[in-house]
């Protein structure tokens, strides 16, 4: 069976199971995978009116309710099981990486679903626009910025963005293409001068890889799902848990369900 | 001066005032107006995870953080004075209204604003397409429907439309001008025979007054701002504060500003 022809109830299964511990990249396709991120009820409601703020850096697809596991777009998923790895943040311990988070469940627990580049990269390459780091079999390149966020209450922090280069008749297809899709980051931040945005060095990202930039190609920068954990960390906070980079939650949702356009 | 013609900030100084306490409609020309509703902290993070699952129904256009009075959009706003008729609900005294609820702010409160359906009518009229209730200087008619909102936690119930009839080829204009504006009800939510939303007569709404429906025409249904007051009804709070209907709160956001297209 190959992963990216499974559909996601089997990829839960496989991962609840113990059999499936790796990035989701390229699993399942045709779906939206998501970023997680899981709070006390107590801080949920300024983290979804930051999001509500940021729409770019975090693009809501689905919020549970207090103690809910299974998404409202995604039945049959338990998101305390269905990750592949999570990153668990306590005060006392810091950061750590754990294969399931049912243990740890808590009825004051909030659930967030955010939309990920993965689904506007797969409509970028059906159209025909190359993505330079999928031909490279490398991760995205990501920078830390000067943009700053839209604070709300605690949280509050600079964006995060992904970059991709390309040729100009590329810009304005994939400007076009990632418009439609609000939902995954949407339409980019900035294209041109990395200095304006306070980036030094395109070839030393702050996550991911580097890429190579041809000759007239002209560097394009999208908000990064990056941002939510930044500012997660900017916040001060006891508790919270997050999907581990890379590993996704993938949900029902088809990639084209996510199109505004 | 004509209340066409003034600006949002002038509309406040006059409510703050004691100047004006009427209805707004037909005030501050282009500027959108909003539901307002105001919950404590402990709800309003169901509630708006109520109004993210039905946005046609609760088009968030502002939330601000627990505390706060002044709308990001609208700067320099006092969402305790410059509404000019707010209607309080306690679980003592049922409802009551108030032209201020200066003395009832909590540093808990937490204030949504959600969009009207004034503002696509507005572009209704200048796209040509004629608005029934308004040529017969008539409040919209209203109706309780069977459509049920998606619940979140204690927030549920059925979902109240406002009718206008038009003709076929009004109706296409119609739809294509208000699928721009999902933050004020979007595109209509029902076509046609009343009945199978459980309307039973067109001629009796249950909230507005009744207006012809001419030969030829077919009735169209949007989702209306009135659900979340009947929502807020069933949730069976201590307490919450919303307009008093008609009197909206009017923002500084233009109408051309709240369009996706």
């Amino acid at each position: 069976m190959r992963m990216n022809e499974i559909n996601p109830e089997e990829l839960w299964k496989k991962i609840r199971e113990g059999n499936w511990s790796k990035p989701t990249a390229g699993v399942c396709d045709g779906y939206a995978q998501g970023n997680l991120v899981i709070l006390p009820k107590e801080e949920a409601l300024e983290f979804m009116i930051f999001a509500k703020r940021n729409p770019k850096a975090c693009p809501m697809i689905d919020v549970l309710e207090p103690g809910e596991f299974e998404p409202l777009k995604s039945k049959g998923a338990d998101l305390r099981r269905d990750v592949p790895l999570y990153r668990v943040y306590t005060r006392e311990k810091g950061f750590s990486t754990r294969d399931s988070i049912e243990d740890l469940w808590r009825r004051d627990l909030v659930s967030f679903v955010l939309g990920c580049s993965f689904t506007f990269e797969a409509e970028l390459l059906r159209e025909g626009v190359p993505v330079r780091h999928i031909e490279s079999g490398r991760n995205v390149p990501m920078f830390d910025t000067t943009i700053q966020c839209k604070p709300a209450g605690r949280f509050h922090g600079n964006m995060v963005v992904s970059m991709r280069p390309m040729k100009g008749k590329d810009i304005i297809k994939a400007i076009e293409i990632t418009s439609k899709y609000p939902e995954v980051h949407g339409s980019p931040v900035h294209i041109g001068d990395p200095g304006e945005i306070g980036i030094k060095d395109l070839q030393r990202p702050d996550y991911g890889d580097s890429v190579p930039i041809h000759e007239g190609e002209i560097p394009v920068f999208w908000a990064c799902g990056v941002t939510p954990q930044n500012v997660l960390k900017n916040a001060d906070l006891d508790f919270f848990i997050t999907h581990s980079p890379g590993h996704m939650f993938v949900t029902k949702i088809k990639n084209s369900d996510l199109s505004k356009g």
